[in-house]
């Protein structure tokens, strides 16, 4: 029997469906990665009771058990002493994490009480899981020869950021691993999932790799998954069906992995040596926001100008206040106007404009919601684009759908000045 | 004992990652608003001897065992023959199933496959769980007295659809329900969960309503949970404690369930008549998007600058090149400065800035990473906040609590307005 694992998740939260187990599903992608078997998941509330009894029937199913949730600071956060208790051990405070805790707490300048003494308490023998981004680390423990557990927090973030520091590197020394599996995924832009699987149509019945298409919030994804001894030779099976689905795809195909239209325009606009300025009405900076996420986007992303209403559309982008009265803010010319503007105002070489009905209301029947102008202008040249995302979306999707395609309408153009 | 329920998902595309067990938080929910106790949640793959092994255990502890996926055509698909082999039945197929089957594929124009005959098996004795929106249904069956099963095809649609218009009305005929859960979560920030729950302390062993605290991308939030025979019971049980919890709270708390900080501050705005402009640095839009992802923010939010490079900052808000070369752009001068100039040529009664160091790059020793400057002016006053939200942060945690901060600090300021 190899290391096999098990997952369980510690919250009434699960038990009442007030949040998504996303750390289940990050944990089944990473173990899959390590090529680590994983036969079952368990979710259970904050009931030591009950926590006691999954303890007890994952402890006959698996050697390495990973825990989320229930190390936080208050009464109902109860895992560390389950386990300790379950296993007939002491928790103890550790010196190194009350330590750490009180230096968290003084360093943002809060008061430490008396339940956050609780998160420095572990079993006796346990080992600490260092928690580089909050207060509760975790645990790693062979509380019997043959027995591995790790317990993280709820917080995806706290979690992501113990797994890659600590928990990848101990699972692989322990050599359970049964080969890898390795996934790329290719990112589209401008089809549809129907559309491409329909293109890609033979690659789908593959089996190493296996090809799969899916969708979400607009960006459509082929993921290439491959079964290995080790990580270059999944690469290797993965890279010519990558090449020959990229050549597929065409210019629809933006990235890979973690990379959004963001990245791909930044790394275009990076190689012109362009810049950039945005004007943003319905999408009210999230335009702005978006580009900025990608570290280092002070390169080629200047600023912008959030024109929500009318008056600064006119003052602070030069919008004829004729054309506004006459058109309407949601118009192409009104588009074509911010960017010229934005740009001008900010003197970039290239300028993005949104404009549109986000909705739920200020529909009307020619102008119905979702009906969005996207304007773009460079030195040569001014031009727009209309689209219409659907009255029946709601605000979050149609403002989505609005910044996603301002940048594509950008990244193509870029494309075309090879 | 009443009919507590137990989940099982069967899918080995769970147990990759390759999905999010969406389908275990919407069945959470359901039974929790029809008053179901649900104490365990299992994710198995599509592995007889394992699911077998899964469905023992949930004997022992549940009542009602409702399974999703497996329900399919192809091979691997095998939730009712490993149910029917665990209580020892034999399969037989169902003519109605088979008739409706060989009807839908007629409709649609394609032709059936020997796979498809085998969703039309049932365990003997089992009653369908028709299934309007797809090929497979499901069942519904008591193989032995007290223990009532449910299968549901892993498809969410089809899923919804068949607990709508079947499962709710079964569940309710059996009278496990211990009437309804009902929730109200209050929404804090300005404190850590660890301060807030030591505050609330005696509220934390409360047993109906309970209150439970937690946290999510730092707002602090206290759920407050009835169980009652009707909504209006539960009602009347949560509000005394949430008025309580309010008061202790005081203006730390801003809101309930699914409001925003971006929600309370324009409450506030619209019932001042008072308008805003933001000036971003380090969130690059990100304030203004989450301050227009409220519907109708138009009433009372003009735009801004996004003024991400420094001479922005310098030609389109008026701030002080000679500050930003001796004092840096991330400092508290340049944040009032940013300020001053986004509410003068926006022409509103307030404006607020953000200028930062979001990281990974561009910290120093005492300019770190996760330093920020909050600046926020009206006519009479201008007023600035440094922030620390610490060097080992990542950048979208940065900008996030970048965001919030900037609006907590001017829901404060109108809300000494009063």
């Amino acid at each position: 029997m190899t290391g096999s694992a098990e997952i369980i998740c510690v919250g009434t939260e699960l038990l009442l469906g007030d949040i998504l187990n996303t750390n289940a599903q990050y944990l089944a992608q990473q173990l899959a990665n390590l090529g680590i078997a994983h036969h079952y998941q368990t979710v259970v509330g904050d009931n030591p009771l009950r926590l006691a009894r999954a303890i007890a029937i994952a402890c006959e199913r698996a050697r390495l058990i990973i825990f989320t949730g229930g190390l936080g600071p208050t009464p109902d956060d109860l895992t560390t002493a389950t386990i300790a208790d379950f296993f007939g051990v002491p928790l103890v405070e550790n010196a190194d994490v009350l330590a750490d805790i009180t230096a968290k707490f003084a360093q943002r300048g809060r008061t430490m009480t008396a339940n956050n003494r609780k998160q420095a308490l572990l079993p006796e023998g346990a080992d600490v899981l260092p928690n580089p981004q909050g207060t509760a680390p975790g645990l790693l423990w062979q509380p019997r020869s043959g027995l591995h557990l790790m317990t993280f927090p709820g917080v995806p973030r706290e979690l992501y950021a113990m797994w890659n520091a600590t928990a990848i590197s101990y699972v692989q020394a322990q050599g359970w691993s049964q080969g890898i599996i390795h996934s790329r995924t290719l990112k589209f832009w401008g089809t549809s999932e129907s559309g491409l699987a329909a293109k890609v149509d033979d690659f789908l019945k593959l089996e190493n790799p296996t090809v799969a298409p899916y969708a979400s919030d607009g960006v459509i994804k082929l993921r290439i998954s491959a079964k290995a001894k080790s990580m270059e030779a999944a690469q290797q099976l993965i890279a010519p069906v990558a090449q020959q689905l990229k050549q597929i795809g065409g210019d629809d195909c933006f990235g890979e992995d973690n990379e959004t239209l963001g990245h791909a325009v930044g790394q275009l606009l990076r190689a012109r040596q362009s810049t950039l300025a945005v004007a943003e009405s319905c999408t009210g900076g999230g335009l702005g926001a978006m580009i900025t996420s990608v570290p280092g986007s002070s390169a080629y992303f200047m600023g912008g100008v959030i024109a929500y209403d009318n008056r600064i559309k006119a003052n602070l982008l030069g919008v004829s206040s004729q054309t506004l009265a006459e058109q309407g803010a949601v118009s192409a010319i009104v588009a074509e106007q911010m960017a010229v503007g934005v740009r001008q105002q900010l003197a970039t070489d290239w300028g993005i404009s949104i404009t549109g009905i986000a909705g739920p209301d200020g529909g009307s029947g020619d102008k119905p919601v979702g009906l969005v102008y996207i304007g773009i202008a460079n030195a040569l040249e001014t031009r727009h684009l209309e689209c219409r995302f659907g009255r029946t979306k709601d605000r979050e999707w149609i403002r989505l759908m609005s910044r996603n395609t301002a940048l594509d309408v950008l990244r193509r153009m870029l494309l075309g000045q090879n």
